[in-house]
């Protein structure tokens, strides 16, 4: 689609990539414009009907929008505007320059102004700074009838239309009425006999993350969002929900390879960028390996007895290390979706090690007999099997449990997988390895 | 809840039991009972509500499910299955055994029992195997009054009923109407007016991965699925897309961790499983580790010259598997969301060296530094450092480039992470290291 529209600008084939444009959705429209030059993007915007044009502004990379806000007239950055949801325009201006920012502000109405000046007080990632203020609200009294035509009357300016929740005195949530029900009833019925008083409530601090769950778990098209007092201040729609769900899976994915979470894709981040948010953990993990080292200088001895020990080195280390991360990784995911609670430590530490014993004698056998047979070393076999063992038991319980203390000291749990536990497993490997040597071998 | 059930219950207290159920979502009923003993469960379960019971249902494990169901009277099972989706039913019916099975299909009405059979027959994890047949389809004569009028009809057994499909002769499919647009409209609008025409289109045999991703991009309720000739033959609703991104996700991080992919929670799946889905890679991984020990092996004469070698090879074997673990998780996230395609092969290559470098650099001169301050050996030092950069660029242009070419040999990218990166940075770091001391060191 990208090579399409870059073509039909090189050839000035205006009107053609108009009608083509015009067959697309604007999500497909925003991912294709966001591989554009400046001014090639600029020329496929002005030629999007003005349906189109919101929708695919919203999705367009902030250097994008700030261009194209610099570009419009007062006229035409009003009827933008005029067709986003205030949450989506408080997206926007979270990523602008004053400047901007006050053009933006001058451009809506006061009551959306003040909604926005709302939103942006709520701190980042709470559900407050994820809401929006437009959704449909019932009163009490309400047939089916008078809801419908509430709808009617307020829906094209609310983002979910299909969920009304009906408000007692004060904004106070008495209710929820799904839209199917409010179709299927009789137009005189009183909603109040519709709707459902037992509701899920996500309060305006709540973390995002937690809000991701929450849709993960009940499949709603949107939630209600509440104050300290219980009244009704916003609702959070699915679309924001599946964009945190789709988030803070990418950071967990990049904590958990001892990357600092970054929003940007990864060819779109610069190369410093890259190198500054990898460099921080690479150093401190390589500080952490050096106590490997530390160990294996202070049995220098032992190693220059036997030299062959030091060949052992690499398999134990790497074995030591996937099996904690194995581990670590399953325990993680386990608690980022409730799955482990911090009070199941016990049940996690009694099943890993009964599986890193089944684990770790079947390495030890595989191991044990491959070095008899290609040695024919007796206590060079037991010494690796030994360890082995040792080792993949270490690795199982500190990869189970360490996340789950993360979790109890309130870090999180992701940072727990596979660099760091490699790194502490290799520790522990390398100095069961030769203190076992040391016995079993008589150095 | 899970507690408070179990006290209700153990006091015999069914009354408050039922009432207490009668205040929870389906979702939380079903989570809770999942963690009851088989009598409880069946107890708590005769408690519900009908209206409540099908939903618990098919949130319940399947074992539970089918102790539920050979307890069940024939009615009981028949006013169960009543209130379930098409969908839901294959769902319950893939995890039985076949008398079970036989008992289900002899309870549905004759309609409902071609519809499953018709779902039973599409292969696992295919969008086929996910939709169901259940959704509300207009013609294109109809006008708006005559499209509610007939969602009022057909509703009550359609699980989305907010999107209407517009059907032509054979089924064709001619366009999707939002219930949104049929709310707000004037009741004599022609439907063919305001539908869209420019459908995202889901195919039979499609694999669920990619019915998550648009699942992900457009936000809708439902997506159509047609069959090789473009005729309607079901729909997928987002709950079902919903748990298959939950799902692809759990598996993505598990092969990532090198386990076999499980479909059960860490608590739920069995010991001896646990060690079946780890073994595999283990044992894999760790016989290609012993390449890394031959290596060193080879390399003998060095370290029994310069016995302190030995104790770099953890940092440097640990600095390179970090660095390509770094690398190959964010492309293999990039490949997973799209971000990144297997022609961007060459941009991949030219950020991740240019990002060696700078990452190389501050690495080797730290250690470099710290070497010369603790042992003041020039050579060492310089060893060191040197083995550093060069191990670095390799791991992040292996990191980067594997799980591209893994892609592009139809593999799943994701078994290039971490483990099976470090295995063989591992080796490579260890060959640079030995390489480079016997040319500098001059051994």
């Amino acid at each position: 689609m990208l090579e399409t529209i870059k073509e039909l600008l090189a050839n000035k084939m205006f009107k053609e990539l108009k009608k083509y444009l015009s067959l697309k959705e604007p999500e497909d429209i925003a991912i294709a414009l966001n591989g554009l030059s400046d001014e090639d993007m600029v020329l496929a915007f002005r030629l999007l009907s003005k349906d189109v044009a919101s929708d695919v502004f919203v999705d367009l990379d902030s250097e994008f929008q700030e261009k194209l806000i610099n570009l419009f007239s007062d006229k035409e950055l009003k009827e933008v505007l005029d067709k986003l949801f205030v949450d989506e325009t408080v997206d926007v201006i979270e990523e602008m320059p004053a400047d901007v920012i006050e053009r933006i502000l001058n451009s809506v109405s006061t009551n959306q102004r003040a909604s926005i000046n709302k939103l942006l007080q709520y701190p980042d990632d709470s559900a407050g700074s994820m809401m929006t203020t437009e959704f449909i609200d019932f009163t009490e009294d309400m047939t089916v009838k008078e809801a419908l035509a509430h709808i009617r009357k307020v829906g094209k300016n609310r983002e979910d239309i299909y969920t009304g929740y009906v408000l007692g005195k004060n904004r106070l949530l008495r209710g929820i009425v799904d839209a199917k029900d409010l179709v299927l009833s009789d137009s005189k019925t009183k909603i109040t006999e519709l709707m459902n008083e037992n509701i899920v409530r996500i309060h305006t601090l709540d973390d995002q993350e937690e809000v991701g769950k929450l849709f993960g778990k009940y499949y709603e098209t949107s939630l209600p969002v509440v104050d300290n007092d219980g009244h009704l201040v916003g609702i959070i729609t699915l679309d924001d929900a599946i964009d945190v769900i789709k988030e803070e899976t990418e950071e967990d994915f990049e904590i958990m390879a001892a990357v600092t979470p970054n929003e940007d894709t990864y060819l779109k981040t610069s190369v410093f960028k890259h190198a500054k948010n990898r460099i921080l953990w690479l150093l401190l993990l390589m500080i952490s390996s050096t106590i490997t080292g530390a160990i294996i200088a202070k049995y220098e001895a032992a190693f220059a007895a036997v030299p062959i020990l030091v060949a052992f080195i690499p398999m134990l280390m790497d074995t030591g290390g996937n099996c904690g991360s194995q581990a670590s990784t399953l325990v993680i995911r386990g608690l980022a979706v409730d799955d482990i609670k911090p009070k199941d430590i016990l049940k996690v530490i009694w099943k890993e090690f009964r599986v890193a014993i089944g684990v770790g004698v079947i390495l030890s056998l595989a191991n044990g007999l491959r070095i008899y047979l290609q040695y024919k070393d007796l206590s060079l076999s037991i010494t690796v099997g030994l360890t082995l063992i040792v080792a993949v038991i270490i690795a199982k319980l500190l990869g189970g449990t360490l996340p789950i203390i993360a979790k109890k000291l309130k870090l999180d749990p992701a940072i727990m997988a596979s660099p760091l536990i490699t790194t502490i497993c290799d520790s522990c490997s390398v100095l069961a390895f030769f203190t076992i040597a040391m016995q079993v071998m008589g150095i």
